[in-house]
């Protein structure tokens, strides 16, 4: 499967969980298709490579699709994950809302400020960066996303990879690369969510719409 | 200009004005290399192919570079944004330091939360959400961040851009589209960043990693 394929399963997967929330137990490609956006052919062809069949007179039923799927996107162990620089940012991360519906959770901070890991008002457990490597290990963690200042991102990253996190998620303005085996690096996932060059890339597109492909 | 070049141009601007920042005056393709994760060969061909030229001893002049790459990507005009939706993340976007070596500027929050827009502590003027068309117009923004709910994300991006808003980069869960012009939609960029889509998918390849290309 490729990268684009599994966006879309996973687009699937998040639509078929909030069509079941609002009591719905069919679905047919068109509607997936919207919440893809990709045409229901794509949607069809998707499932055709997965082997799942819909019924003669048309249309999946949302609880065998979310079972199937669910199977193919390796759900069922927790999806935890750790957010390490508490700042404004990782705060609010911390309290997102948008997680639940993916059975993702976050499931404690860090942070090198005695004064925010002192509050007890977060809503998980807060440690101080000094901890890592314990808390990681007490809790199974394998995820982390990293919401520290762009001069400390690289270090930070580093102490994680150490302490046994294979996937990164980057907050940081500054784009993180995984080493590769052969320098010495352990593997590591790792995406970058750079909301400046996002920004940029707008400002561009609107100032040059013609230069875009 | 490919949306590819693009990033690695706009990766290789902020790169230069960091390291003005800090006082130097030359930079070599490798320097940029490191910045935007390709070989200092695609650096030498992006700038030969945008007509820039490096000095005889080698190396390129940084103020030079900057001036040049400013004009490419259309910088000189304020990029000021809107943040729609100022609970945790908005408020976290409003206070965030990332976008100034951008030159972008979060002007106002919008807010349909009379605690929210009454409230005077928020580092921006922060309107009812009524007032959108009036303020849009008065400050002669073209972009918005969107941070509202899942449930209202759909009609926010309507209303921005019934208001005059050109771009967007929405936060929120569900991925936005832009009308096409043939089904009465006026032109509008739009970049969706979702946080639990990237996750699912460092969790989906770390639980099969050879599925990946």
């Amino acid at each position: 499967m490729n990268s684009d394929m599994l966006i879309r399963i996973t687009r699937y997967y998040r639509a078929l969980n909030r069509l079941r929330a609002i009591g719905l137990e069919k679905v047919f490609a068109h509607n997936l298709s919207d919440a893809a956006g990709v045409s229901a052919a794509v949607v069809r062809k998707d499932f055709s490579l997965l082997s799942i069949h819909g019924q003669k007179r048309g249309g999946y039923e949302i609880v065998d699709l979310i079972e199937k799927l669910s199977a193919i996107l390796g759900k069922g162990d927790p999806q935890n994950v750790i957010v390490v620089g508490c700042g404004r940012i990782g705060k609010a991360l911390m309290h997102y809302s948008g997680f639940e519906p993916d059975g993702i959770r976050v499931v404690a901070g860090f942070d090198t400020d005695p004064v925010v890991y002192s509050d007890v008002s977060h809503p998980v457990p807060v440690y101080p960066l000094s901890r890592l490597e314990e808390v990681i290990e007490a809790l199974g963690v394998r995820v982390a996303i990293i919401t520290v200042p762009e001069s400390s991102a690289a270090d930070t990253a580093e102490k994680l990879i150490d302490a046994g996190i294979k996937g990164i998620l980057n907050f940081s303005p500054i784009t993180l690369k995984a080493k590769p085996a052969s320098e010495g690096g352990s593997q590591c996932v790792i995406h970058n969510i750079n909301i400046a060059l996002e920004l940029e890339q707008i400002f561009y597109q609107l100032q040059f719409p013609d230069t875009m492909k």
